[in-house]
């Protein structure tokens, strides 16, 4: 049997160029973080302890902290994911109530299950035409900020790089006094190097959450960063005793043996960041720009520029023609290109750019998408419209119906049943649409007529619906309610 | 400002030699597993996700599970941890109960807070001349099996290597229909290789809890095997759905960006289990077993053999003659001889062996018992006699009266109070002495003048107590308490 070492061997020495995450696109072979085992123990002395650190941990972490200039920073190697929980965990009481986007991540989700939270969601402001989750103005929050909602969980950037008005949204939460998280796990490049005088469509990258004024902010740094996959920073400013509480949860969701080669690839980053965060931003500002200039005669296929997408780390492709999917835009990016995007939509294929691309990558992707445009307008005509098949005017504006908690709806015992039959039943698990991952339904819901439909036809354009199992001999389609 | 990773290479190039985790013992120069970067990918296409294997991983899991033989096998990369936190609530219904000793790691008390459980002690069992945890029989649970207990966590083997009745323990559960979960994180060696006819005090290592009908065991595989450090393997036997149930709260406490690094770590580790498991073992056993011949003439030191220790990996060093404390083998070990071991307790000093050390390493630590039992022969006379001082003596039997469950108690707003003023108030946080780790108080329980008394000959003792602090100005000690 082949193992899962040689296999990413394989792909290192293969053709095939990452635009995905991490962010040092294993373009590093220059590091001497090689030979990681070398470097592989565990808290002897001088080595300080993550979960009460004190010594070279506690210096990382400051040198973290100086950089985004938060109140207090501290290392996750246990992803976003642990930072997602223990902010939302420390910044709720039990059971208490909390704001958010129904996109959220399932990290947060899964915090307000432990902790018995009551969820109310912001209104859905996905972009029907990308398919893709929206962003949040202080006004949306205002309206819903009644007083039984204790903090304000906001998703900015998104993964396809949109922001929501920070300093707004913060402002809101503080006149209430409560806080408000930032889940900018695919920020943490945002804040770095100052406005360039580019003559192209970036000429900087947007303002950190932490200086816009949120008081809990999770970055993850090998998204858009060069840190090992797996870590991330969660950075808490204000709000006395915050900081504690984010550390007592820390602790609980973060191993007893954290890996010191995860945490030194975090400071290693940290200290490429100090020392070169400009030029890592500035060469990021070049590819975006050079891409844009490059791109601007696409006759079908477009890449949204910073009016759409604030990142310039994130790189939107999608057919105007509405000839192809992204799912097909992805496949013959990565078949007929060697190009390994980070996902596929119903409508866009994502790039992810870092300052650690090689110019040479950028351009083999500038003349593919330039290539696989003149093949639309060719062959336009007798195309496979399969993009028209899409359930594009199919997008739920109000959500399912919540008959209990999350907390308690997921603890109870389920069963499958057929998809056509749910109508009027519970959920029992998740259901969530990968890209972009908002669930469909969350446990404790009511699956009424119309989502099943849109869920019928999400499966028969062969997106990727979890939660959805095909029934033995594809008679149809089971999905987990509550007994 | 020198950055951790330099500290690593720094140590790596020193002297020190490591008798200590994880049990790669940075031994690995010859492992292709350097350039971690080009190994470190994203979820892509033919990589398959932890979350919901399918392809290479589930591959890898399949492997694992082949190895040991349990119905099914998952990998964690948020240590044995996350495996203890998912074990642990996959198995005992919200608010319900569950029996454990006292000893367990504090993943198992986060876990009981997450799930509101109430905890049934076992008796402490403490072995009273070497101050480490005791072990368990068959007899002991089932006295204390009622009908409220709906699952039991025994740690076993124990940090220091010693074996509870497995089979004996799982047969009192299953009669009960209930299920028996083993924090087996040190003994993920146990179970290979066959009986060696060997000339010496270990000819084998003890069976796997999985082949002694423990229906979850947890190994951490970076411990006493070379993954690297934060991997683990959650492994289920039989019972309906408890593996489902395992899989959902690992996807709760572990991260949405699984490293392949870590990942690709445990799967070599298994595969060179899988080929090399016999001789692995065999070199393991040549070791302890050269250990024990070399060291039978020591005079004031001791190292306990196969009667007390059960697991060769586990070397126990102590003074009989009470002229040194752990910490003081310990510390000469580390200051004379360049030998690092893996901790040190009131009595005891502790290194951890495994098939990857050298030879040369071996002979150090014998030639430096041996230097170290001879200089406390001559200086026994006007000697330090520090180990006198110790709280020997006070070993609390029974615990604290539990006022509240933990996760009512941990929830509620606490102040620091003088530790002189504590008795009578509930604690607002774990007080626990570093090693073994036994919580002295768990939050919910009450402080009794006896309680305090022990904590103070601890810190007295220099002894690593946390959840302690020192009151500014040394006037004396703060404990964290229920307002």
């Amino acid at each position: 049997m082949q193992n899962l070492y040689s296999k990413l061997i394989e792909l290192s020495e293969s053709m095939q160029y990452p635009f995905h995450m991490p962010g040092h696109k294993r373009n590093i072979d220059s590091t001497p973080l090689k030979g990681a085992f070398r470097c592989d123990i565990t808290e002897i002395d001088d080595f300080d302890n993550l979960h009460d650190e004190e010594g070279i941990i506690l210096s990382a972490e400051e040198r973290a902290n100086r950089i985004y200039g938060a109140y207090k920073t501290y290392f996750c190697v246990n992803g976003s994911t642990a930072g997602v929980l223990a902010a939302v965990s420390a910044s709720v009481k039990k059971g208490g109530t909390i704001l958010a986007a129904r996109g959220s991540h399932k990290s947060f989700y899964h915090a307000a299950f432990l902790r018995d939270l009551q969820i109310k969601y912001l209104p859905d402001k996905s972009d029907d035409k990308l398919k893709i989750p929206g962003t949040y103005t202080q006004y949306d929050v205002e309206k819903l900020l009644d007083d039984s909602i204790e903090c304000v969980f906001i998703t900015s950037p998104t993964y396809e790089g949109k922001c929501s008005d920070i300093a707004g949204i913060a402002e809101a939460c503080h006149k209430k006094g409560i806080p408000l998280i930032v889940d900018a796990a695919h920020g943490a490049h945002f804040g770095f190097g100052k406005k360039f005088d580019k003559d192209g469509e970036y000429n900087s990258v947007p303002k950190s959450a932490i200086n816009l004024g949120a008081d809990i902010v999770i970055h993850s740094v090998h998204k858009t960063l060069p840190a090992m996959t797996q870590t991330a920073l969660v950075h808490i400013s204000g709000m006395d005793g915050l900081a504690d509480e984010v550390k007592k949860y820390l602790r609980i969701f973060q191993t007893s043996s954290p890996s010191y080669v995860l945490m030194s690839s975090i400071d290693l980053c940290m200290q490429e960041m100090e020392e070169n965060g400009e030029e890592f931003i500035e060469a990021l500002l070049d590819y975006r720009n050079r891409i844009s200039a490059k791109t601007k005669k696409l006759k079908n296929l477009a890449i949204p520029g910073s009016k759409i997408i604030d990142d310039p780390a994130k790189l939107v492709i999608y057919d105007t023609s509405g000839t192809m999917t992204g799912k097909q835009i992805y496949g013959i990016l990565r078949e007929e290109y060697g190009l390994q995007l980070e996902m596929a939509g119903d409508k866009i294929a994502l790039a992810i750019l870092s300052g650690w691309d090689t110019s040479e990558g950028i351009d083999r992707l500038i003349e593919a998408v330039l290539k696989i445009d003149e093949k639309i307008q060719k062959t336009k005509i007798n195309t496979d419209t399969s993009a028209d098949k899409t359930s594009g005017d199919i997008v739920s504006s109000e959500y399912p119906k919540v008959i209990m908690r999350l907390s308690e709806a997921w603890d109870k015992s389920s069963e499958d049943i057929l998809l056509k039959d749910a109508e009027g039943k519970i959920a029992g698990d998740f259901i969530n649409l990968y890209p972009p991952g908002i669930p469909l339904i969350v446990p404790g819901e009511e699956f009424s007529e119309k989502l099943i439909k849109e869920i019928v036809g999400y499966l028969n354009e062969d997106l990727n619906v979890q939660g959805v199992v095909s029934e033995p001999g594809g008679t149809g389609y089971r999905v987990r309610i509550i007994k």
